[in-house]
């Protein structure tokens, strides 16, 4: 931060610079472009200037209660213009995980409107009776009070239903266990895969989100790139595996929830670390 | 069944029965005594004949939703008198358990009126505010036709919070995952083991219905009377594990959800197996 734009025309990086090769770049968002709604400054800067440069770009988010459309709508507020198309949320890319499996499949969901909304546009056939369910497909059923939603009251027992009576297959968005908030921490999307998988006794076929690659498989498809082509940027544990399995380049920035300190303990090293995005594109890292 | 009483006066058992020696029998209830609200034929003769011969009698459920109180109403409907100090409930047993160790312990719940009934007897100190609490007890917070209870909406949350940021300690009334109900399975309390311990990446710091041997500990200590001396009958996997901890004799009867060749492929032995616990008094078991 702080550095200047080095004058290199249409280019994104200068000559020499290590990921200057690299075509595409898929973003986490909070902690790597913002901290809740806020920009951390220059990440505006840094998409631009990538895509001024003619790389491709996309974000990835485990967010599991919003639609895309409603997501497009904080990344205007922080100054970065993206279409729908842009982004990959973990509601999307269930609902796209589900369908690729079994088109039209019959779901019953635990989970925000958000998810909802991104089950339907994918063609998929939301039902109210557990026992016709082919899929449970469960989001977070708390608001972002941690409170049970009300339309959800009912929604835990029915997933279970599904799973235990109808042997439906076992999707969750994504695995966070808790989510920062006000008054304290609010349950995670991981709460519904510990509780279900209790009482079954058996885990999730799939967790879409991070760490798990599919939520990157799908934003690499959306840009039509090969995992050797494309970098990850993420300021989490979870961003850096994902990269992992896929063999991307791993950009870590020092601008989010985890220290580079705790990312070594877990015995991860990224190809890179930078103090925040804008970085990414002045300097070498180290 | 169907075998009628030997003649032996005040005796309970005739001379030579194996169980004559023990002194007190400890009975779990649904599948033993009855279907729901239907004794099973013989049970409160047996329960007299038991009392008549000199024997002490307590019952114990893994009933995570009762006070001891509302729970005699069930068994005066089968037919079998009790009170409340011939009762171990989860419930109760989870209270003395938390005031044992802690006496006026401050105590954020998850569950039904009846554990909030008996926590109060206790002496225990319930909070609303989860950053107050120096326990966790988690009951369900289902009802029982599987719909989380409207005073418990924000609990959830609310035990999140006291574990995740007071590191309180972490106490399950039971561990069991589900119950059958009219239209299909409805959640256990292990529901909430499983979320909460998903969340904080950690275990409850004891469960206390079976197959834990707390509630069994709390049900010996009402008799007065030590373990060998002791006869456990139930229906479950659960009750024989329970007992095995302890070294009482194990009496499996057949009358409940799980047949003998399934506790059997469990690696599991009772001691004796009868078809109802009234064959108990009447045959030597095989």
């Amino acid at each position: 931060m702080g550095k200047g734009f080095p004058e290199v025309g249409a280019e994104a990086f200068a000559a020499g610079h290590p990921l200057r090769r690299c075509r595409g770049f898929i973003f986490d968002v909070d902690g790597v472009l913002c901290r809740g709604d806020e920009a951390i400054p220059g990440s505006p800067e840094a998409i631009d200037r990538l895509r001024r440069g003619g790389k491709k770009v996309a974000f990835i988010s485990n967010n599991s209660t919003k639609s895309q459309e409603e997501y497009v709508a904080k990344f205007i507020k922080l100054g970065i213009p993206v279409t729908a198309d842009d982004l990959v949320l973990s509601t999307y890319a269930t609902a796209r995980h589900v369908s690729k499996e079994k088109p039209g499949a019959r779901v019953y969901m635990i989970g925000a409107p958000g998810l909802r909304k991104e089950l339907q546009l994918a063609g998929l056939q939301l039902v109210d009776d557990p026992l016709e369910a082919e899929y449970v497909v469960t989001g977070s059923p708390f608001d972002g009070t941690g409170r049970i939603r009300e339309d959800n009251v009912e929604r835990i027992t029915g997933a279970l239903r599904a799973l235990y009576h109808r042997n439906a297959r076992f999707i969750a968005t994504n695995p966070d266990r808790v989510f920062p908030a006000e008054e304290g921490v609010i349950p995670g999307t991981g709460a519904m895969i510990g509780c279900l998988s209790y009482m079954i006794d058996r885990s999730p076929d799939a967790v879409i989100g991070k760490p798990s690659e599919h939520i990157v498989r799908i934003a690499l498809d959306r840009l039509e790139l090969q995992p050797e082509d494309c970098v990850i940027v993420g300021d989490m544990d979870t961003d850096m595996l994902a990269g992992e399995k896929l063999g991307m380049t791993r950009v870590f920035v020092r601008s989010g929830a985890m220290t580079e300190e705790k990312l070594q303990s877990l015995g991860i090293t990224p190809d890179f670390a930078f103090d925040a995005v804008i970085d990414m594109l002045t300097a070498e890292g180290d």
